[in-house]
């Protein structure tokens, strides 16, 4: 497996989304040892400027160029692709991709491509998501490009307060209140597909509403990322 | 804190233990925000070629070469320090630090000026690591060095089994007797202290016999990183 080609991760919005991003990589390999593992060089970088402070409060300094930094010094230390396991930040995607030669395995479109494949036309999609990516319309654009609806829960400040408890160490009874409460709102109000598309969220997904169909976008990722990392072992081009 | 300064880990041997580590980084900082935490440059390279095939089977490619052009590009990358989460490849120390200008946070000089500074001249350490870190006498140079005695539990098989099966993804009940039964036994034999000084024991080193005074060289390696990686904040000098 010598021919597993390395996947540049810019990582660290938070840490413990990277962290899980690994664990899910780590556990949707069946190794017979280290080396069948995915070559990952990850750019663990908690100092990235705040998402939130950009595009909600408005008050923050645009994280756009950092990630562009991130993702030159990916390529130049020999990734093929880059992924990135914080859905908000993918609103600074361009500022990523026009910074590089090497595609970035974008979890947003990864996750519009398979609901307008499982859903089709018309389909309407649930999101549980940072307030910030509602603003900033990151879905809403993918997916209505592909002739489906969004909703959203109806109040933005129990997901904001939740992220940000998570982000602070707590991933307990509360901010699992709040994803329980908002998937089951979603279910009942018609979607027929819901993401989990919040690298916070992504911590407790197990805490959303049983009757809900959902899926974690870094779910998406973590496939992309093994196909893509694959792709030079089996011969097969992106 | 933007002040943190970037440590550059050599990781993916393997992959488990280098999410260890980074989860005993995230959780060693009491974040408000993302911010807090320590940045990191992560080459997850699970293809460095095998330790225990090179220095116990006598039938392998030396990693040498690999982990000094991963020191490189790490260097390069924009680290100040290196770690590497796994006790054995420290045999090959020296071939990373000829290769660069920053230091590597030495994980076996790490455990070995702990145990000299706790025990005292005269010392017992037991060891719970892999035969090929015994084979070397990684800890045995180190310790000596300081006054310190080294004891091993009697068989290595058994060590050796317990690390392939925790490799292969099973850290469940046989490894887990393997480590209970090992420590038991280096208790028993004298050993004021034992380190865990491999990292796939660190993953199950729960399992160690509650009598025992066990420290895993994982902890001391993150404690290293986060001074490190703050001694820019603080304007302290290494």
């Amino acid at each position: 497996m010598a021919d597993l080609r390395t996947i540049g991760v810019l990582g660290g919005m938070g840490p413990e989304a990277t962290v899980l991003l690994q664990r899910k990589l780590i556990e949707a390999v069946q190794p017979r040892d280290d080396s069948d593992h995915i070559p990952l060089l990850i750019d663990m970088n908690p100092q990235v400027p705040s998402r939130i402070a950009h595009l909600i409060e408005s008050n923050g300094t645009d994280p756009g160029p950092t990630l562009a930094e991130m993702a030159q010094r990916l390529q130049t230390a020999g990734a093929v692709a880059l992924a990135m396991p914080c859905n908000t930040a993918h609103h600074y995607a361009k500022a990523i991709t026009d910074a590089v030669d090497i595609p970035l395995l974008n979890m947003v479109d990864l996750a519009a491509d398979h609901a307008a494949k499982t859903l089709g036309t018309g389909g309407c999609v649930g999101l549980l998501a940072s307030p910030a990516v509602r603003r900033i319309r990151l879905f809403e654009t993918a997916l209505s490009a592909r002739g489906l609806s969004v909703i959203w829960p109806a109040k933005d400040q129990p997901m904001l307060d939740a992220i940000r408890a998570i982000k602070a160490g707590d991933a307990g009874t509360s901010p699992r209140d709040t994803l329980l409460s908002a998937s089951t709102e979603l279910a009942a109000a018609g979607a027929e597909l819901q993401f989990v598309a919040c690298s916070e969220f992504s911590i407790i997904a197990d805490s959303v509403a049983p009757e809900a169909n959902v899926l974690d976008t870094i779910d998406l990722l973590t496939s992309s990322i093994i196909e893509t990392s694959r792709a030079g072992f089996s011969g097969k081009s992106e």
